[in-house]
């Protein structure tokens, strides 16, 4: 994680205000390898609330602004060279699209949060803007930024398992077991709230990551879908539950399960895959292990940070920090999609290719299919039908 | 477990020859408390075999025989009160139903291996046959005899967890992700075999124990399933994984995933039950304990043999027959069913009523369900429609 | 495990009356397997106690003893065939010597409790008895039948790791971190108790079978001990817990803590092993798998009942009576010392030889060293020299 | 963690070039929460060593030198308010004392690396320096600062335990289980060379992190030690492997075992705490959850983040920077040594007195102790006397 840094990138931030929790991961995400500075914000829509987290985190008073409009403006007005590379968009869902197409009209870089926009359509639009920007637009899928998801990946990749028949993906939450978004609770009430959140509740904020680790360590994407999904909770507008039967590309079935009233599970990310030959499991809450299996011969554990894993994975070596044994944690992997985005802007900055590892980060493509997986799930719990497929992106 | 024997238990088996498996955990089971004695076998349709296994057993020879059929006619030729009590059927389950039948015309009591019967028309008629014979039926869903699945039960029961939500039951087993029935591995054989499994393969063998269980531990019952179901193996003629999406009638939803391809998975059957203010986790592969959560608190692992379980659940004292840390296991669990049948049998033979407790064993109408569910999953892995509703039982 | 009986054994009993525990766990492991029957027993003191247990166990009343010494003489006084082959011994450690004296004074085998004798003389002398009197010895270290105990005695001895440079063995319970025997509690009484339990509390009671588990799986002997050891409960006589540090004759070194104040600990007795290429971990409440480490390279979870473990440990495939995934608990792993006892006296019986495999039990020998082990763990806790030294056994 | 940051620390660096391990911890912990700046550095010996890792982290390389004396002149030559307010010295342990002694004598705050000198004497030393100059010295014993270690400390604080009785404290790594330090690899070679890390090998570079957690959560300090030390790798100089019996000022008896040749494992560091009434566990390689037991009811896992963590443990939660699920790890818990000092700094700055929390960070009377203790293990090991006390320090 060594490389020579040319100069240090210029970050922005579009939310992330007060209150908030996912802005200061992507702060300290961004800012933990060195060759990153937080220069501007408009932290929220509310001007004093901005001016005050801009406050704390030090910043140039000049570059904390009270709307992303105002950042865009205010900073393509500053020297070329002294404005942001790119801005992190950390808002509720409805906000992103316009955010992210006001930056790439600016030539801004962007990262940003999912589910990726408020609905489909809105996706395949951002899509060709980020198209036709030519700018890096980098979403943060960050659980997939764990080595030992990596080193999940690249066995299958490898053949190590043979053909993937079957995958169980799971997020099991319980902090909306009760009605939070009721209280007042910041993070509650937009998540429960379908002009903030889209079509979905816990599918969107939730199911759309265990969506995507599973993809992403099969190499399959997921082409259909049978789905139950409930609101437990009395008077919720969106789901906070969900059960939905999976159809993959490649051959494979699979099961996921998502729910946010799942009572005492905190953050209960896990994924397994079975092939013909070999087994994965992952939980990210242990995430410095993956546990192995084969046909014979003992369950294995692989260890992050072990050179064995090395061996089999350039790609979850790159992504460790510490030895065996010294556990690195959600921001370390939040970390790991920054780190990328980084390099991959570092090297455009120099005219050169960036290094093919460092492309390993989440992209529009799958911001895309995440929103189509969120709306066929949705379709498909009102449907009679029992599969739902999903459009082609 | 000390209660007093009056007399001891005269059992009989029905399949259980060499090679088998199931059928001499029964006879440990039954045996593993004293007061039961083994003296009567039809343990294969091979009379050689029989003989073989009779002799390995010590039994006398007389008793041992070459057919159910022959079984009942010798033990009805024996003065009463030297005749079998009970007999145990462990053979595949397209013989099941013929054999209880034998059985209960002559008032002998039976305890049958799962699934119940070849199809839901047979498990009708034999419920029927049931009835009318007035004997003992228990069927050998042996998972609910560990002790912490009667703890769950009982808590759930007692209103701790409020109104259950959420279902995940799991049960992954690997042994069969190569094609080992065409090697002549027996069990693997019939349990792969339409005509002596009946109409689903994984899904009767292990998916009715996962349903089972989910219905035992939250006192729901399944009414409508939306299933996919696998065979992964090629040429493999019944299903070897399913997924299955649940709806309870108490207003649970659930997940049931059954695979007997997932690679290096052994006997991994599992319960995750989410309620409005609680939630319960168990794993068959480590039973002694089981783990709760609440609203606010601690996590709690629950461990079979403390104070505190035998006080929520004197079910769960009843089936414990050594401390905490000791670690029961499956043979015990099986054990805890024939003790509850065999504690129902005496106190029959007492003219008494049995314990409450005692009759904490599933019985045909468990076996019934469990039909109707195997079928109802199969039709609804065929249908295009969402959801498939089990008939009443 | 189906080895053909040539005839049933017939087993007597000493102690393991009303409210015991450990003779309950003795007769279920013997009949586990079939082949043994409980035919005669002296369980108590008491007169009236003995006799309500053998009525409880379905005993002929005539072969309910009121002593030892009074089973001696009715079963000699039986005809040759009908007596019992073997005796139990399930009392306090003080009765121990003169009930194992009688017996093999009448050519009776025995099977005893741990620790062996009231100290270390008597187990001199038992020693020299065994050897006089041509018969089975074994003592109850009931820990190395588990299956997966013998896999890592297996692959010690066969060289994974090395030679052997680091123990840890410990044996954490907490059911005696109060006053428990002032509260009339038969078990804590007694083993608080020197005149019951000899030198050592639980350094005799459990203690022996961690410094047991140490030497089995390593092949080594403790040679010198350097031990502190506390009776933390107020005024009690015997120690509660135990620290000590261990030197081996093959060059290891260790650490064993034993404690019976360990509040929340059930029976937590563990083992790991580090030699100069691989380690080993084992948790007896996690019987049915066991890790192991090397060099380099994931990891492994060896599990009970794999064809893996079958291949580099005959011992622990013969200790298998369930496939892998179907936890076996304590009771199997005691069954394991009775069948390879009774396997052997039937060896006898027969005047062959028996099957070397059948020869792994502990015998007298284990039991003199043992009782060494507590008097010198004893001695050195009294004195101010670091290290003291076993007598040569 | 949002305290107001009145201004931005500036940091200095003693140690940590090129392929050094933890002075890229150090700097990544002291940044991650913004208000430090790491503005200078005496990296290596090598100038050229020291100016590569000055460019690689982007500092002005007038403030790259040659060595800590260059540095401290160097930044003294500087306006105030300009200069280092600290530096980190993460060097091999016998330079440590001239350089805390330089800094303090420049009235430069000292963050220093454990052990904290080359032997007692200088430790001594160094505490009087300290309390002269009137600085913030803190040690980084590290594993303090994650939370779960602070909400074990205060429930032994709080009485939850009733008087601590037993203590099991462990370190165990792997990685020096050959003879790693003849190949050439830095980190081995330089911690088994007698003239750079002092007295012990294993004893002091995890021994006494294992010594100082087990005080630290107990609130009692080591007062004698019966110790077994040993060099398992052929021609070692350093012990690489100890066990050590413990006694407690208040009471407490434990054991320590620390091993760099325990094959297999990576960085286990854990401890175990049993009082009256309840025991504690905690492994540094899972360390956001805390196991505790009771006298009755289950047991209990404690989970960073969650409310009633916080409302039992305000130094947990002001140590807890993300949700309960979303793990923390090492480097978390290093900053948060770093956070207390820096705020203690801030306050300082401000003519404040810090907040009481702040205060929580190991300071030189620690590393006083743990040197002590080093010694006193290395010389119990070589007497023929049981015990060796500790002088006071």
């Amino acid at each position: 994680m060594a490389a020579a840094l040319d100069r240090s990138l210029k970050m922005g931030m579009a939310g992330g205000g007060p209150r908030a929790f996912i802005g200061d991961v992507h702060r300290r995400a961004a800012l933990l390898d060195g060759g990153v500075e937080l220069v501007a914000g408009a932290f929220s829509s509310s001007p004093r609330k901005s001016r005050a987290k801009g406050r704390e985190l030090g910043l140039d008073p000049a570059r904390v602004y009270a709307s992303l409009e105002a950042l865009v403006a205010g900073e393509l007005a500053r020297p070329a060279g002294e404005r942001v590379d790119f801005v992190s968009i950390v808002t509720p869902n409805h906000l992103h699209f316009a955010m992210a197409r006001s930056l790439l009209a600016a030539g801004i870089h962007v990262v940003c949060e999912k589910p990726m926009t408020f609905d489909a359509a809105e996706a395949r639009r951002l899509r060709k803007l980020v198209a036709q920007a030519g700018c890096v637009f980098a979403l943060t899928h960050n659980y997939t930024g764990y080595p030992m998801v990596k080193l999940a990946r690249d066995l299958v990749r490898s053949g190590e398992l043979g053909r993937v028949r079957k995958v169980v993906a799971e997020y099991h939450q319980g902090w909306l077991a009760t009605p939070l978004e009721r209280t007042g609770m910041k993070q509650a009430r937009w998540r429960t709230d379908p002009r903030q959140s889209g079509a979905a509740g816990s599918v969107g904020d939730i199911g759309t990551h265990a969506a995507n680790l599973a993809e992403y360590v099969t190499g399959q994407r997921i082409t259909a879908v049978a789905a139950d999904i409930n609101a437990f909770v009395t008077r919720r507008k969106l789901d906070d539950d969900a059960g939905v039967l999976l159809r993959f590309d490649g051959g494979a079935r699979g099961l996921l399960s998502a729910s946010q009233v799942a009572v005492g599970e905190e953050n209960g990310l896990s994924l397994r895959v079975y092939g013909e030959r070999g087994g994965l499991r992952w939980r990210q809450e242990a995430p410095n292990t993956l546990q192995a299996t084969s046909l014979d011969g003992p369950q294995q554990t692989w260890s992050r940070g072990q050179d064995h894993v090395a061996a089999r994975s350039p790609a979850a070596a790159r992504a460790t920090r510490l030895p065996s044994g010294h556990p690195e944690g959600f921001i370390e992997a939040f970390a790991n999609v920054y780190a990328n985005v980084c390099d991959t802007l570092r090297a455009r900055l120099r005219g050169a290719d960036p290094d093919p590892l460092a492309l390993d980060y989440p992209t529009v493509d799958d911001g895309l299919h995440g929103m189509l997986f969120i709306e066929a799930v949705v379709a498909s719990a009102r449907s009679r039908e029992k599969w739902t497929r999903l459009p082609r992106s």
